[in-house]
């Protein structure tokens, strides 16, 4: 790019010096990429143009590549800076020194580097002690002896005084005889097993790896930590131990067959810090490896301190501290663990931190790729970590946390995978990553393997029945993974870490049962009362197949009523318990245990699903006729014939009837709530006002919470409670509002409808069993209501006045609604008016061809209107009736005591309970089964928006079709054509 | 807690042994907290036990405080790892050897630590070049003059050669005469001015400290790089400058000056990589400061590549590399921005990642303590950032980025933080955090001050009318915060970094008004049509401020239409455009710049919430009568006083018209959608299905977002678009769904009135204006409805059956339905018959006391029925009509041609359009005021569920007040009691 033609961007008339400027500003500033390793063997990296140049003659680049030296055999000459210049060494001084200034003859061999070389133990100088530069080099021998105790240093240019560990078995810098040298350091022999096993077992790849730290210094560190209790020494054993996975087998020569047998060696050292597990000058890295030690550890005592969510004792902080030591065993630093050390994964510092929040079920898991794990833990370091409390005085305490590696192998056996405690072999030291162990030939080599903490759980168990916010010490359990690496930049691992929270639910679980066993065996009871009740009303006798249908029927739903009070139960009480808490006494339970809870939930749906479907097809399958006391004004006609007259003489209008028709189909879906606001409101209440954060795993009861704060995971039990409970409470207030303020105050469709049948003078007779019904008595005070406008007028005018008589059947009284029990006599003729209409319906070689269907409804429309007016007129002596109150007792289980034998039973019913025909009576049904229906789909989905649509649909398409269905049963049942039913 | 009693947890009827194991193994483990700087003088960090223990006898514990040494004038006389034993050094050799194992004499004095001290420029020698340790040290000079050019090294043991510069220009070791010792080199007089400016200058704080950088490194920077033309010298130069923010003072021996100062001196060297700014071996660092520059630069030339988003050519990768350099000068690395260098914040590598992919609005901020600060950036680095490409022969190209340091000072003004581009002087590297340049007094103690990059944007601009996703040369802005360091702990600093994509809105923006001229223009035209329309149907000519209030409230609706067609077509422009570009050609508008659109959007909402309310007040005031066509059967009487007969005979009965009232009441509020459906459907697909995801200010078309990735923020373009285009969508389904299907197969309750009036024998009569309407005939084909069951069932059958005539108005025709221009004549008779029924409304002193106001209407019910019959039946010669049908001109503008003048006129209308003054007939603005509200209230609220949820409260109040008082209009207007509208 920079070298094309440059491109003008402003007009070329201006003058040229302007042109050439702009011509050049103008073009886009590129040049090519090159970096210092690929300039190649002549040229250096230029820093300043970020460009390859060559380098000047005589010269090569360096190691960074970043300038350039003189190449073997040459000496500076002049340098500054920017400028060498190299000068060849003359054939007398064929050697250049060690600074590369100068040009020098050697006593013996000239090395590649064009510098003299000397033999082991020998110096090479140069220059006198005053810096004089010499003729020729000279190889000195640094005395190795007592007292001078000296050998080359580091780099070789001079003798100091040697290693102490050759002083102290060799009394002379040479480690001779059957002194062992090992990893730099001089040991006598038969201290400890001459041959160690310096491989890393890597079980998961069943692969055993000849690891280049632990051939360097696992024999030195064993042998310093055992001989001279070298603290270093010690921990580095310990950490080979640790790369080890803590894994034991029966050589005793591996890392921790070493560590053991030094432990074991060096009883009579004691052990630190009063703790016995811990030698003094080792680390410690094992608990016991007593039997059931594991339990007594994480079980026995609880920690001194209590968890409080709120309050003046709040104290939700989780303080980890590390004790961390690199490979090399050295103390590095006492490291705050909070600051986010064991979470691999980057993540804001807020979300990090909501870890180490008491409470908080977290959970973070990431992607790595192999190299960037390779260029992030060059090594590995290793981490003792502590629980940091702070006593009253004001004293830090901290407290040894165990670790469960359930990568540990005891004798070849996982054992820390099994769920029994008994096995559980603890640990101390916790590592990461291990990139080191895996290095096969050299440290500076890519490793064939390393070893990745994938899985890390720190993991609280409450202190049972504690009303303090107890806790035992908690259990870090970490997974590693190995990983055989083959492409770096591809491989990938995944990592997590996460924080647990659990308390023993035995005894809720139990509760749950208990509370289950007895409010199922009142359902039974109350099933079977129902189901009394229901035999009575349709008076048969004998308990048949349909009878234990209709048992199991009635028991699914008072079921599915038990199964939904205690699972609104449980989920409200963890709402409050765990989210209202002061001091920690509950904690949520786990996911896996929340199972059998989302199991209750489905029965409850299951069964009250069952019972909604039963309720709808009895409200469909419902007997209803419309009495009309109209009788034709025309006095000259017969009573008998009078529906039937073609004559000049007004017939009874029909429009009465489809009105009250009309208005009956209108209310069959009417509710008590409205069910679009009841689904609306409680979305807004969830999702905009935000009890949805109420769900979360952690112990925060705030609804707004910051839009990049943590959020755990969802419980299913809160998701449940919160749901449920909003659901029931706006479902509740809405019914309330209904009846308290707007049937009283803005309309009451219930009461509206039995008002009309009395203004239009007709009566309503419904059946919903075959002996059993409701009877709404509408005959109009004024005698007629087929009349027009004025008249009409003028008799609400007079009602309104009291200057009528009162709407009952009964006379002096207000009763227009009864419950009706009816006898076997008074169906049977009911039956048989109907009969010529249910055959019209039947297979079609029974009908009549001659009777036209038309005639044979209206003559049965006609039949039946008489009868029954006849009936409730007390025409009929057989078929009498008497009017009475229903006891209380009858009212509250629901059934009548006195068989309906020879009498019909009207029972007063100023509760309008003809309604249970209507959705509007069965209320409770359906709130409930809206409000399983919600929290069910929420469970599955997790998704309350998802849940609401699908419960709007459930509505409207129920609606639709209880409309629907029922405005064909009416008309069927009526015989009023479902054109007017509009 | 390790001393008190253990309590033993297990029974203690067992062994002896058993308890006392199960005592220990019980207890917690705890510890006490110590660490190594709390260990006190005598003690130190024993890093097995994590406590402290005491020194050995003649011991101190040593510099890091993990061990112990011997104190001053104490050797090691036998040390292993673990013990160390010291001994006095006898008097005769009172001084310790510099390895601590021996004692010497010394030549001179001995030092506070115990060891011989020698003069300048002298060595102490110890030993001999073979190791033994001498009697007494000697004190060596270094012989610093040619050719030895010796000095002691940097650890004062032995002469070296000495530094190059001291060699150039004394000629030895030795900066004498009037050589300047500078920054440990040094110089000859004269080459700069000796007295440079070695404070930095914090504007914000207008606080100038005395750094020790800068007083150490900046002559010898400039001096070595000028006269050496050292590289990393002039680099170092090259960023104290950048740390002084590139300011510029009159002075010209700060920074920059002498950058600058050296820029010019050295022009004969040349340039590197063929950019005129960049001055061999010198960083890169100014832009030239000609006027226009930085626009030339910005917006001259774009880069020579394309941006895609999909698609075979896709390319969206922004790869950054920058230079790193330390303050020392030096080339670190190649370092690619993507991994998050500039990136301060922590968070998940998905979400750093997002920021480098082309389009994404990315935005990043956070707060750091200022400690965190210091641990994380000891040292500033230096950052020369490019943009990476691919040529197509695979060639990696790099284009330099400029910077505009928002503090840089050009002669004291802050050039870079106007506007105006002309002004700006952009530069080229970039530094993060500098805790260096603030340090005072020395390198280790904290800095007064640290300056902090707060805030980081990366700008990218689209070349005007690319098809091919170009754009210019992207712009790092950067602002710097200058914090005075008091309490590290507790400051905070919050930094910020976001990626911007713009492009020129201008054309846009001219487009938006030319459409919104032109169109709101034809509103003008459309409302003057209107309202000349309407003028017409109330039959005043004069042109009054009522006319004019029409106007504007046409005029209102109008323009809300415009204004809505234009916001929809915008938000449809970019989200079309926007999110499914292949190639990029469009970028969306900055949040600033979308002010304009929201505007736009408000004036829509508030426009057409006047047409509205306009409408809706109409509809609460339609004048609407029922024609009841049924006679009394009895025909003795005679017709005139038919209607108030009270003899025998029987009466009209007056259910019919209730009837066809209480439908009319039902479908007033009736709607072509389901207002709840489309709640409810918007809100599943916006939140369920995902559309939501298309809001984001990124290029993805995707509605499935996985759960961690970075969600930018939202575009309200966006917002509005998807939400309105949804609604509209579903709205429109939904309108097409009931009109072919619903209406078709299912119900249509429209014409279910028409049928019933039809079958009721009920005309209706409507007037919206005062002499324009509608008419619904519905006179029974058979003459009498008001009958029995099986005279209605016959009736019906034989007009199935086509036994009966049609029920048009026409014989022989169907039309039931009719728009109707009437006389001034019949409605000012229809004014004089209603004229005692609104007095009753008027001031009571005009009352007829003695009328009974019940009387009074339904005499004029009556007189009303019987007027309006004989007109329909052409009874009154000078009240005649004419029935014809409309001209299409007519139905498309909606206005009639011919005026009413002698004969009132009945226009065919098949179309129904009396649901004009229904909900169901004004869809259209029912739909648009709902997604106005819709949206609206979601671009206050960016939230979905509130605005569909206050949707849903919008419909519901709306639809309460127009069946409230809709009902309450009806009862007036019909004179049927409210009580029969249920």
């Amino acid at each position: 790019m920079a070298t094309r033609t440059p491109r003008p961007c402003i007009s070329q008339t201006t003058f040229i010096i302007l042109l050439l400027l702009s011509a050049y500003s103008c073009q886009l500033f590129t040049i090519s990429f090159q970096d210092p390793t690929g300039c190649g063997e002549e040229s250096y990296f230029d820093s300043s143009s970020l460009s390859c140049l060559r380098c000047g003659p005589n010269q090569v680049p360096n190691k960074s590549g970043l300038s350039c030296t003189c190449q073997v055999g040459y000496r500076v000459l002049v340098s500054n800076g920017a400028t060498v210049i190299c000068q060849r060494c003359p054939e007398s001084k064929k050697a250049v020194t060690q600074d590369g200034y100068g040009c020098i003859r050697c006593p013996g061999a000239i090395g590649e580097d064009g510098t003299c070389q000397c033999p082991a133990n020998h110096i090479p100088v140069e220059r006198d002690s005053r810096g004089n530069l010499q003729e020729e080099a000279v190889c000195e021998p640094c005395n190795n002896a007592d007292p001078a105790l000296s050998a080359p240093d580091a780099t070789g240019s001079r003798c100091v005084r040697c290693q102490d560990s050759f002083i102290n078995t060799s009394l002379s810098c040479f480690c001779g005889g059957a002194n062992i040298l090992a990893g730099g350091q001089c040991f006598p022999p038969n201290s400890l097993p001459t041959s160690v096993v310096s491989s890393v077992h890597f079980a998961q790849l069943a692969l055993p790896i000849q690891s280049v730290w632990f051939s360097s210094y696992l024999y030195s560190s064993a042998a310093s930590c055992l001989l001279f209790s070298n603290r270093t020494s010690c921990q580095a054993l310990g950490n080979m131990c640790v790369m080890n996975t803590y894994s034991t087998s029966a050589l005793s020569n591996d890392a921790c067959g070493l560590y053991n047998t030094i432990f074991r060696t060096t009883a009579a050292q004691g052990h630190s810090q009063d703790i016995t597990h811990w030698r003094t000058n080792m680390p410690w890295l094992y608990y016991g490896d007593q039997p059931g030690l594991a339990s007594r550890v994480l079980q026995a005592e609880p920690l001194p301190i209590g968890y409080s969510f709120r309050g003046a004792y709040r104290n939700t902080q989780i303080q980890l501290t590390a004790a961390v030591y690199n490979a090399g065993g050295q103390f590095l630093r006492w490291e705050n663990l909070t600051q986010g050390a064991l979470q691999l994964c980057p993540d804001t510092v807020t979300r990090q931190q909501a870890a180490y929040t008491f409470g908080t079920a977290y959970k973070q898991s990431c992607v790595f790729s192999v190299s960037e794990l390779l260029a992030r833990f060059p090594e590995p370091l290793f981490y003792d970590v502590f629980l940091a409390l702070r006593s009253s005085e004001g004293e830090r305490r901290l407290v040894a946390l165990p670790v469960l590696n359930l990568n540990l192998q005891f004798n070849g056996q996982f054992v820390n995978q099994g769920p029994n405690i008994i096995n559980w072999y603890l640990t101390r030291r916790l590592m990461l990553v291990d990139t080191l162990s895996g290095r096969e030939k050299s440290f500076s080599a890519r490793p064939r393997v390393i070893r990745v903490a994938t899985d890390i759980k720190i993991g609280f168990q409450l202190v049972p029945l504690t009303q303090r916010g107890e806790v035992y010490p908690p259990l870090i359990t970490v997974s590693y993974t190995d990983v055989l690496v083959t492409d770096p930049l591809t491989q990938a691992v995944s990592v997590s870490f996460s924080m647990e929270y659990q308390m023993d639910q035995h005894e809720a679980q139990v509760k749950t049962d208990i509370a289950l066993g007895v409010l199922g065996g009142v359902a039974v009871i109350y099933s079977l009362v129902k189901t009394a009740s229901w035999k009575r009303r349709i008076e048969t006798p004998m308990i048949d197949l349909e009878t234990i249908l209709k048992f199991l029927l009635f028991y699914a739903g008072d079921l599915a009523n038990v199964f939904f009070v205690i699972t609104v139960g449980t989920g409200l009480y963890w709402l409050i318990f765990y989210k209202a808490q002061q001091f920690v006494s509950v904690l949520l339970p786990l996911p896996e245990q929340e199972e059998r809870f989302v199991t209750y939930v489905s029965c409850a749906f299951g069964l009250k699903t069952v019972q909604f479907l039963h309720k709808l097809l009895r409200q469909l399958s419902v007997d209803i006729f419309f009495i009309d006391w109209e009788r034709p004004r025309s006095k000259a006609l017969k009573p008998a014939e009078g529906g039937e007259g073609r004559s000049g003489a007004a017939p009874v209008s029909i429009w009465r009837t489809y009105f009250v028709a009309n208005e009956w189909n209108e209310i069959q879906t009417l509710r008590k709530i409205s069910p679009t606001f009841q689904v609306l409101s409680v979305l807004f209440l969830l999702e905009v006002v935000g009890f949805s954060g109420l769900v979360l795993r952690d112990p925060w009861s705030t609804l707004q919470r910051p839009p990049h704060a943590y959020a755990p995971e969802h419980s299913q039990v809160l998701r449940f409670g919160v749901a449920s409970c909003l659901w029931l409470t706006v479902g509740v207030l809405q019914v309330v509002f209904f009846a308290v303020f707007y049937e009283r105050f803005v309309e009451d469709k219930i009461r509206q409808f039995v008002d009309l049948c009395s203004i239009s003078n007709v009566s309503v007779l419904l059946l919903s069993h075959r002996c059993f019904g409701y009877y709404i008595h509408g005959r109009s005070v004024h005698g007629h209501a087929d009349t027009n406008m004025e008249e009409m007028n003028a008799n609400l005018k007079r009602e309104a006045e009291n200057l009528c008589g009162q709407r009952g059947l009964l006379p002096n009284s207000d009763t227009q609604t009864f419950q009706i029990a009816i006898t076997k006599r008074l169906r049977s003729q009911y039956d048989r008016i109907l009969e010529p209409l249910s055959r019209r319906n039947g297979p079609s070689r029974l009908v009549d061809a001659t009777a036209n269907p038309f005639e044979q409804s209206t003559r049965a429309y006609h039949t039946m209107n008489r009868f029954l007016g006849s009936v409730i007129d007390h025409a009929h002596r057989e078929m009498d009736y008497i009017i009475r109150d229903k006891m209380l007792l009858e009212r509250v289980i629901g059934m009548e005591f006195v068989e309906p034998n020879d009498k019909s039973i009207f029972y007063n019913d100023e509760s309008h309970s003809f309604s249970d025909v209507l959705f509007y009576g069965n209320e409770a049904t359906l709130l409930i089964f809206d409000t399983l229906f919600f929290c069910v789909v929420d469970l599955a989905s997790h998704n309350f928006i998802l849940a609401a649509s699908l419960t709007y649909l459930q509505q409207l398409v129920f609606r639709l079709i209880r409309d629907g269905l029922g405005r064909r049963n009416l008309a069927a049942k009526t015989l009023v054509d479902k054109r007017f039913l509009i």
